[in-house]
């Protein structure tokens, strides 16, 4: 049987790479950015407009689901972010019926709720996000604590906006979840390998 | 260095049965009923009494902080629940200092809180809490679905209160944890190893 992993992740708090672990501890495959470049082979829409897309929830109207008979009066933004939607949701599918993996971020537990996914959030604290964000910036002009704390409030709300207008769900709420990691006081390596060796029985099945 | 582990639980959601588990696979003390026991020998009060206001806010005032400067109006109630807090406190307090140890429940998190326990949340959806209720149920009379959700969700919002009430933070908000589990789909003998897995080297710091 297939083990799908789908890892909501907070902005900073290294969901990336905990689930980028997890799949190798687990020799399964791993898909993020992979989902990006595939929707640009499936659509007419260049790679910055997707990913500019798929972490913002697209015009203030009430909550819709995708599939739902709805009419768009004619936006043509909202439009193409129901397009992209639709395009990711069939390429996930397609990526969860081929073989066993993980999947960050993409709305992937709701898209793939019947095949019943493994389902983890990641999370830490602010300081420990502004931490990881400054860590992994080698630009010269690293912005400020108070501006990083800005911008990952700002990601992080965009994020949850997008997931509630597609799944009409609260994101990061543990309903959602079947595991909840917050990377503040453990290290990823360890809560990956820990992980992985309690979803291992369940690829083995 | 000591490992301290506090396990917030849902009732029916099989925490107790992860901290017995964790405790057992690391080696260390476990701590539940053991403390009211203590309580009752540190206070005039007995155990059914303890028992009883442990688990609830004691009565519909404002937050409160043990130890803070206020009034209780002398209300005998509120009394006896404020000096259980603060013998509970004190016993968590020196059982921490002794050993490594796993604590179910009993605002530990916070008690403890200038040591940072690694604090774990365990949660199940109400499917899953009925079915467990049941099974460990050997009555001739067990309830049906309907009462044992009542039931459920009643000694729920009474930890939800009394955790408020003594700490001013929110019972199972993931803020105030490290790590958050959903027993539903996933065995706790599993979680267990793999939680037990991931703290081990913090215990032989």
């Amino acid at each position: 049987m297939s083990l799908i992993i789908t890892v909501g992740r907070e902005f900073g708090s290294g969901g990336r790479e905990l689930g980028r672990r997890l799949a190798d501890e687990l020799g399964i495959a791993y898909y993020d950015r992979e989902i990006l470049l595939e929707i640009e082979k499936q659509t007419p829409y260049c790679l910055e407009y997707i990913e500019q897309v798929t972490e913002k929830k697209p015009v203030p109207l009430l909550p819709i689901h995708y599939g739902m008979s709805f009419s768009t009066a004619g936006d043509p933004h909202l439009d193409q972010s129901i397009d992209i939607y639709a395009a990711q949701t069939k390429i996930l599918k397609e990526l969860a019926e081929k073989s066993s993996c993980v999947i960050i971020g993409r709305c992937a537990d709701e898209v793939l709720k019947e095949i019943k996914p493994t389902r983890v959030f990641v999370y830490a604290d602010m300081q420990s996000k502004i931490a990881r964000c400054k860590g992994r910036d080698d630009s010269p002009n690293k912005p400020d604590d108070k501006a990083l704390a800005k911008k990952i409030k700002k990601i992080d709300k965009n994020r949850s906006k997008y997931y509630e207008f597609y799944t009409g769900k609260k994101w990061g709420d543990k309903v959602n979840y079947d595991f909840m990691v917050n990377t503040s006081n453990h290290s990823i390596k360890d809560i990956a390998h820990a992980l992985a060796e309690t979803l291992r029985p369940e690829l083995n099945k």
